[in-house]
């Protein structure tokens, strides 16, 4: 999408093949910041402390973490420890593991030595297939937008949460692609943006994606959304989601669930944008089995912002020495879910559809493995303040 | 309550009665500063500009307000004028409006020059007032929390939001009340304090409350207590109030209505501590006919906090440029409220459990005017980012 005008991606390799580019998004949205990660624990460091964030850009990041390591080591060993280490970076998001199992499948059959461009094909073709998907996403919701458009005057309002924009994705976004689509159709809109604490993503990311594209927007806190939806502010709300289960209960960023709550409240559309890469047919219950990631107190107790002289500033918000509590992620029943926005069209949000959905369209493997290890990893991390337990796998040697 | 041990209440008149001393609230949790308003006009700028907050102690602030100007004009015009323009400082707290009209009931008969010490004996019957009336909720909030911590192992988890403490009132708080009450008689007790973007009240004031009167309690951000509700990590959710419908309807910080639902999804229980001189009879609909302030935008764009040089920095969150919404209450219908805790007892959300409770113990009388007086103020305010609109009536002259 656009920066000041002009064409970008989320990342993007270096034509040698010996780095991979990202905006670190913690910058964003007082500076555009381009990192060049060299080797896998940039990229692992990329993915834990969320330069890069949202799941379908983490799995691309994953792939290309995997590949600079292939420009290392490309024996067993060494292709199985990185992918294990590679998964552990952010325990919720199934596309990471989906990525590097992806990868995996297509590497383990290789002689090492062919390992290393099959790698990067590889990562390139997981990059352009988000953007694809995003495209078609981005085509079906157009749909339901201007369905909405056709019965009312006015501009439709959209509320969403967090960033499921292009910032979250190699290009297009998931929830944003329905609105980029309709917005370049000439749809008339207007997007409620949740700010969406503790890490602020709708009001750093999405307001900023929002404002380059010139699509009309208004920053809410998250408080807000339920009493806007009372006063017939809202049209319908299109939120992403990070994992979703076999009977469509969505995991996505924390909060999410209320404003399923309100819509629902209120008989307004709840729409979740879903890449069928997200989709794990391996659980049914996603309240139950879908871990939560617990992060750092600190994003609840402290917060960055552009200070009047234009220095990006920590302050605290609380008393010193208070506890917080900083749950990353929600589960929404699919009770509240009106539909899923899928690459492949509008799909339920139940057992027997989604199930076609994962059986039907040719998709690639993901394995039950890595949902399980995911899950292990983020349920150790939530009794303490820090989340991220890298105990094992180690990182590969260098 | 206590701060650093020592007794302390929100507001206090100098012994000369030529002066309020109040506590400068924008300045917590990081400074403690108490300020000294001279005249009606410091009185006006403290309750607009939020020096002092919170339904019941902006009430007690403007009856000091306008006794305040009685030491300098006591007429029927200086008197009617001042009463006025005092009602117009916030729109949404009907205490406000209550407490002034109570003064004027008791004014207006009396002969000007009687009006200086009667003025001053009122504010003071009001503030003890309203410490009465919150200790009285707090003993009927206590017997709700002892009957759940005699059904449970571990402490009992509550969940409030924004401030009903004791720095929204004159002293013991609202919605604190019970909590204070249960701490003193050994219930063990656990907060969950959502942080209330875009003011951070819990955060910044109901955090500083509970630390200083030693109750354990966590800050959470307003996105996390749904989930924590999914998990059985909360057992009743008791919030304030400013203002309630005769059927029961609860317009409170904004935010509450999504906190309401979440309960109601969960089966927990969702309290309102209710003073009952927030009840506002000459409504019904609480939706349809409570105004809502609509607050500058900058308080969701920018944000203060104490950066690492001790310094309270504001932040800017959002791009150059981004608009923002601010609605700073909502409401939540009375079909989510599982009941009110009043000075009186245990109230269902229900008309004519409401009417009996407003025409059974011995109330002040609100007046219907100045209800739609504060409603048209707020009206007037919703379309702009400014929603204090003082054209009329002016400040009294000096």
């Amino acid at each position: 999408m656009k920066v000041d005008g002009r064409a970008m991606r989320t990342l993007w390799p270096a034509p040698a093949r010996d780095a991979l580019f990202v905006i670190d998004q913690r910058a964003l949205p007082h500076r555009l910041q381009v990192e060049r990660l060299g080797d896998i624990a940039a990229v692992h460091r990329a993915i834990a402390d969320m330069w890069v964030r949202g799941a379908p850009l983490i799995g691309a990041t994953a792939a290309y973490g995997l590949a600079l390591q292939m420009n290392r080591a490309c024996d067993d060993t060494a292709l199985e420890q990185a992918a294990a280490w590679l998964q552990q970076a952010r325990p919720t998001a199934v596309n990471l593991a989906w990525a590097v199992q992806r990868l995996l499948a297509v590497l383990r059959p290789l002689a090492p030595a062919a390992r290393r461009d099959a790698a990067w094909t590889e990562a390139d073709a997981i990059a352009e297939h988000d953007v694809q998907v995003n495209t078609a996403i981005g085509r079906h919701g157009l749909a339901l937008l201007q369905a909405v458009a056709a019965r009312k005057a006015g501009p439709v309002n959209v509320l969403t949460h967090c960033n499921a924009g292009w910032l979250a994705t190699v290009d297009r976004g998931t929830a944003t692609a329905p609105i980029y689509a309709a917005h370049a159709a000439g749809v008339p809109l207007h997007v409620w943006v949740d700010e969406t604490r503790p890490r602020n993503q709708g009001a750093s990311l999405t307001a900023w994606e929002l404002a380059h594209e010139g699509v009309p927007h208004t920053v809410i806190a998250d408080n807000a959304g339920g009493h806007l939806m009372q006063h017939g502010e809202v049209d319908l709300v299109i939120v992403g989601c990070d994992r979703v289960s076999a009977r469509g209960d969505v995991c996505n960023k924390i909060g999410t669930y209320l404003k399923a709550l309100a819509a629902h409240d209120n008989a307004l559309p709840f729409y979740v944008a879903m890449p069928t890469s997200t989709l794990d047919l391996s659980l049914h219950d996603g309240l139950a089995q879908i871990p939560i990631e617990y992060r750092s107190a600190r994003e609840v107790t402290h917060l960055s912002g552009r200070a009047a002289d234009g220095t990006v500033v920590e302050v605290q918000l609380v008393p010193d020495g208070t506890a917080a509590a900083n749950p990353a992620f929600d589960v929404t029943p699919a009770r509240l879910v009106t539909g899923l926005i899928t690459e492949h069209g509008l799909v339920a949000a139940d057992e027997a559809a989604l199930r076609r959905l994962g059986d039907g369209p040719p998709r690639h493997e993901r394995t039950r493995s890595a949902c399980r290890l995911d899950r292990g990893a983020a349920t150790a991390g939530r009794a303490g303040t820090e989340s991220r337990q890298h105990r094992q796998p180690q990182p590969p040697a260098r």
